[in-house]
């Protein structure tokens, strides 16, 4: 028995995880039903289980790995069900969001639908721990959200706020993928921690450079126009650091929501002329740089290859 | 040590449930203690931690009842926030309902932080299957509450429907919290079955008689106008019984939602005139009646009195 029956190629287990989504939020309840095709169909990158199948992977495989890589993107897709309400979200993967289809009763719950499918899954993993640590998760992951809305309400906008939001919502996540495959794979303490501290930095990485994007990228690029954040009221990492040099002209912007047509292009102009818009680039490649430091703790592989390529793939340069 | 110090006095209990749910739900996110102190102090009956206790009790006293007490409160809690999207609701538990005060968003995330809480409680019993028992709940649950809407949205009234949505929506949150006793007491299987057959039934009676009350209940009693679920489109037993006797007016009348000011009041006339609301009320008497019958299963005691005295209570006569 070679390595490759404890850790097939990342394809082979991409394509097996689809095939098992499917059967595993299949409802006999047709509207739930509707709400999970959509889901399921629209695919999304799929970052979650890519992170869990290349963690565990870079362990030599680990047992119920197929069912994490599940339980954390269910997780995500209640998340992303429940969060349309918050959002008003234009557009959502692509696609119309769900609840502008079915209304918000279903989609939320849907998302509860889900949420048992995940606890289901853990129940399979007979890993006490996991549950445990999916707990955590998953209250980090609604206080967050809860916090942004309630900043976004009350203005109380800070980097200490933004941070806790970006942990919460997103790193919490990636952590749990990473980390967990190393619980199920009894993994020693340094090698869990490597892939716990990995997991972390590279979610923050990654809701960083999409909080970026959002402002600073093009809409091609994002299938939507730029700057909704500004217009929902959430202040982040760009426009916290604007407000810093130009209190009075981004203040008045960011009160108003971005309301007037110009708005939005003064504050990409007023980012890159600043410094600011490089100043978030440097601190997103940073996170990645220690990101990459946590990873070289493990030992030398193909997979381990693909989680530093995944990080790499997080720095942004827009000019 | 006697008896006593396994199985405490159900007051007790119940006193000590009160603070430990406070300490549960504590939350460092503003928001979600506004929330959360609401559920907390509007109280409601706690009908469920009480099965739960009065279970243990029954059985001698078992490890772990006070986490399953809470699991099954939050989780009711849980699907209040979630249910009060679709519902509606003018008023929930004689408190305005949460989601007019803080807006959808903060409810539903609350929600999921109960939920979180939830599965922490699960964890710290150890026992995974009682994880698994609650995913397959929670499953139910959500499918009844979906069904529930479809149901209304797509006019697919009919009795087997109705019975699918108080299972799920009901009677499996009330044979979990009965049940899971017997599952921490690693009771017998003939227990555990008696227990099962009784929260399930009990719940039954509880939603059924529930349901009755919505229409034919006085507004002081209930704290809100009658005939609510007949203007929400929901239809239950009495109303599907009526419906078979009196095709056209009931008919017209579910129709337009008891939009007509006597709308309601000639429900209730023809319920009583025609015989359907003394059906329905025999109908829950022989859940009551089954429930008491699964009871005799367990060793006489105390506790099983009680819980005895909780099925009485659901019978339901009112001319």
């Amino acid at each position: 028995m070679s390595i490759k029956d404890f850790a097939p190629e990342l394809t082979t287990l991409m394509a097996a995880f689809e095939e098992q989504l499917r059967e595993v939020v299949r409802s006999e309840v047709e509207f739930i039903r509707l709400i999970e095709e959509d889901l399921v169909t629209a695919g999304g990158k799929r970052v979650r289980p890519r992170l869990v199948f290349l963690s565990s992977n870079a362990l030599g495989g680990v047992p119920h790995a197929m069912e994490l890589a599940l339980a954390v993107e269910l997780l995500h897709s209640a998340s992303l069900l429940h969060d349309d309400l918050v959002d008003d979200a234009e557009t959502r993967r692509g696609k119309e969001a769900a609840f502008r289809k079915y209304g918000n009763a279903v989609s939320v719950l849907s998302g509860d639908y889900l949420l048992s499918r995940l606890m289901a899954l853990l129940a399979q993993t007979g890993r006490m721990e996991l549950v445990a640590m999916f707990a955590e998760v998953a209250r980090e992951l609604s206080e967050a959200e809860v916090l942004q809305f309630q900043v976004a309400a009350l203005g109380e906008h800070s980097l200490e706020n933004y941070e806790r939001i970006i942990d919460g919502k997103t790193a919490s996540v990636m952590r749990v993928a990473c980390e967990g495959a190393a619980v199920l794979g009894q993994a020693p303490f340094h090698l869990r921690e490597a892939l716990a501290r990995f997991g972390r930095l590279y979610g923050q990485a990654f809701q960083m450079r999409d909080d970026y994007l959002d402002l600073m990228g093009s809409p091609e690029a994002l299938g939507k126009p730029a700057g909704g954040d500004v217009r929902e009221g959430k202040v982040t990492l760009i426009t916290l650091w604007l407000l810093e040099r130009h209190p009075e002209e981004v203040g008045a912007i960011l009160k108003r929501k971005a309301r007037e047509p110009e708005d939005i292009p003064r504050l990409r102009t007023l980012a890159v002329e600043s410094g600011v818009a490089q100043q978030v680039e440097a601190a997103i490649a940073a996170r990645v740089e220690a990101a990459l430091g946590a990873l070289r703790l493990l030992p030398a592989s193909s997979a381990r290859d693909e989680l530093e390529a995944l990080a790499l793939g997080e720095r942004v340069r827009l000019r």
